[in-house]
């Protein structure tokens, strides 16, 4: 633990607009977490609530001459410990700086990384544009959180993540030297691909402080269609049946256990008895989507569907996009939730959803599953009674083993929500020595002193030989 | 010039299967050039032809322990220089990697680098799949060369470039280890987007042995669209249009000259009077893709189009876009072709084009100007008598002022053909000292001796002091 530094403050105090610098230890307890509640959180020596990319060039040089290391944050909405600060370090908050500018022209989007996910999607609708990424957190993440952690949702089963959006960024580099890359253009192929790299790397290489995204036209209406089905291996093979036969706009998996969690919250009638239900959209042209859904309705019926009901009405539809969006925090009503983001090689979701099943009932925890089925991406949540720490104990063990069945199936131990701090122990595993290897040496050619966001997705400690 | 080492020779025919080193100064000719005819192309110590990544492994070990450099190549078809030989060097090629299994559960395709992009659509195609990437060249370049480069093409448009495809790779690193990185995983977080960061990496920071590419459902058939413009004005206005108003599947231009080298091969009818030349297509399904190219028709009509002719037959649609895909080869009839691969965000547009046309004059060389407008990417291909030095001077210095004009507005030296040894020269005005230092760095991370494809992208020497 690094000893509070006092001139460091006063050195911040000085150099930033009034109001910028906390360090009332109460204040400080918002910017300690994010989502991931990590326990293990630190205490900050500051937090410090920037507006511009001039601001921050301007902390992280203060810090790397004081060589105090920098946790960057956005909206705290993170779900793997990426911002969970550290003892004696600077939380930089991202989040006042939120200004958005549509380019209707290049059909780009420049953000300020604090604006919300919902915010730029909005602010491209007024243009008849589309922001697709969609964490399910969407009104409440950022998009700097967003392009730091390569965010996916529910869209991505047909077009794709953050990172196939981003052109281009501005980042503070370690030294706190600001740098652009790319920028409104369609193909760039001039140079390393370093705004793909910086996409992803969870403030680890960088502090992205503006981002160039891509929009596209606007979705046409979905068609929606719910299944649900006797067991999971039914609904596992309707789901590649469809993954085979088309491209759906969204392929959403519930389990029954968050199908019961969240029927408890909506009463909406969904059906209490099924192993699994499917939320699919067809979003294609007038005419197309009918009779996409009619294919999936069949590919159900085939793989013994219980029940299968579709419509075009907007509004019916969104009803059950709600259900599947609001799974997380209905599950959450049952108990303190640990969530998993483990995927897998599409033929392998089976054997995921199944084993995962296994590892629930052996370390009698309750596993619910929810998944973006199309990407073979599942959020397995582990819930647990806080009063129970033998039960805590188990939901921890079974939280490792989830990730140890995925890596064994071909899969990632994060689909779309990061490594962080709570994923990091299971990453070396994942990647094996020689691509940790790799990682750590990009990690060391762009933050040699090792300031920013330590302990994020890489340990700090570490050496080749 | 290193010299002859005939001890490394020594080596790799004793470590690798007969047949596969080359050494016959004639044969090696083969081996010294991309198609981009680079004039300083060195003479390699020896030609590699490789089967296997064990094998790339071997090579990359006796060239690492002699510290001899290795380019590697694919089919030789590269644009820039990237697989032009330099003297002492071992030219790796891949040519012989040509496997390729296609998994229709997972819509992945597994392909070594020596395979043709045509050979990957066409085993793709058997499952009804789709390798959309299309470079102008797919029926004779190598899969490994285009991830290498991240190549685009014609589609790019609406279905993205190469790098949106590649889900995973196997690298032979520059010590000689091999890693695999990424999968057929749709959705993969953990870690650094190593997989991105090798895209695009022409050879320098690893050799790409293997990778899994992502296919998507067949394309529909598509409708085409062939408009004419008496301007350059009015041609670019009806890009712009059409770009902020839909996502045709297709969107290339031909200006007058490129116009006429293509009537003088295919005798097809083509306006020699326009000024300009768009081939649009739109591949939404039936019934909307005739909606999609009547707006285009209006559109181009609004930017008084002197003539629009559309058809729904696929025959005669393909007749124009094989005249625009065989521009380049046209061109080439007229003389030596030094071919430009610079872009701009899409509204500067016209001003590039129209700068290069001024260009053209100031320096008095011809200038043909193919685009895949749509991204806002042109070839500009400079023509040049091979018996007229003086003119071959101009046209140098045109070249440079291609660059220097993209970069004046805020465009990019390269969109799709990578920076290779040719357009080296330019990167540092493009990219700025901050940011060719961090290029710098990734290269010294993953490739300290400086034994890959030295001298391609970057500068060899070069310090941050």
């Amino acid at each position: 633990m690094l000893p509070a530094d006092t001139s460091l403050i006063d050195a911040l105090v000085a150099a930033l607009p009034e109001g910028s610098v906390i360090t009332n230890p109460a204040s400080m307890d918002a910017y300690r977490w994010d989502r991931a509640n990590d326990p293990n959180a630190g205490t900050p020596l500051v937090v410090v609530r920037v507006t511009s990319t001039e601001e921050v060039q301007t902390v992280v040089r203060l810090a790397a001459a004081a060589n105090v290391p920098i946790v960057p944050r956005g909206a705290g909405s993170g779900l793997s410990g990426g911002s969970t600060a550290i003892n004696g370090c600077i939380v930089l908050s991202l989040d006042r700086m939120r200004e958005i500018t549509v380019d209707p022209v290049t059909r780009t989007v420049v953000s300020q990384p604090g604006a919300f996910n919902a915010e730029v999607k909005a602010a491209a609708a007024e243009h008849g544009l589309w922001y697709p990424p969609d964490p399910a957190s969407f009104q409440f993440c950022s998009i700097g959180g967003n392009v730091a952690t390569n965010a996916g949702g529910l869209c991505c089963v047909k077009y794709g993540v953050t990172t196939d959006y981003v052109l281009g960024m501005t980042v503070v580099l370690s030294d706190g030297r600001a740098v652009k890359l790319g920028g409104p253009k369609i193909k760039d192929v001039a140079g390393y691909s370093l705004t793909k790299l910086f996409t992803g790397s969870e403030g680890t290489l960088g502090i992205i402080t503006e981002v160039v995204l891509r929009l596209i036209p606007a979705q046409r209406p979905p068609t929606t269609l719910v299944a649900t089905f006797a067991t999971l291996e039914d609904a596992m093979s309707a789901v590649l049946g469809i993954t085979q036969a088309m491209r759906p706009s969204m392929l959403e998996f519930m389990d029954r256990v968050s199908i019961n969690a969240v029927e408890d919250v909506t009463k909406m009638g969904l059906d209490r008895t099924a192993a699994a239900m499917l939320v699919v959209q067809s979003d294609e042209p007038a005419g197309h989507a009918g009779v996409e859904i009619a294919q999936v309705e069949a590919l159900c019926a085939l793989s013994n569907a219980t029940e299968c009901f579709f419509t075009d009405d907007l509004e019916e539809g969104e009803a059950f996009v709600v259900a599947r969006r609001i799974a997380i925090p209905s599950v959450e009503k049952m108990g303190t939730v640990l969530m998993e983001d483990v995927g897998v090689p599409l033929p392998r979701l089976g054997d995921l959803v199944m084993g995962i099943e296994q590892i629930s009932q052996h370390r009698d925890v309750i596993i619910a599953v929810i998944a973006h089925a199309g990407d073979g991406n599942t959020h397995p949540l582990l819930v647990v009674n806080p009063n129970d720490p033998a039960q805590q104990a188990r939901a921890e063990i079974a939280y490792g083993e989830v990730m140890d069945l995925a890596i064994s199936l071909g899969g990632t131990i994060t689909g779309e929500h990061g490594v962080g701090r709570l994923k990091k122990p299971w990453l070396a595993d994942y990647l094996g020595p020689d691509v940790l290897e790799l990682n750590h040496r990009i990690k060391t050619a762009l933050d040699p002193a090792g300031i920013l966001n330590p302990g994020a997705v890489l340990d700090e400690t570490w050496s080749t030989t």
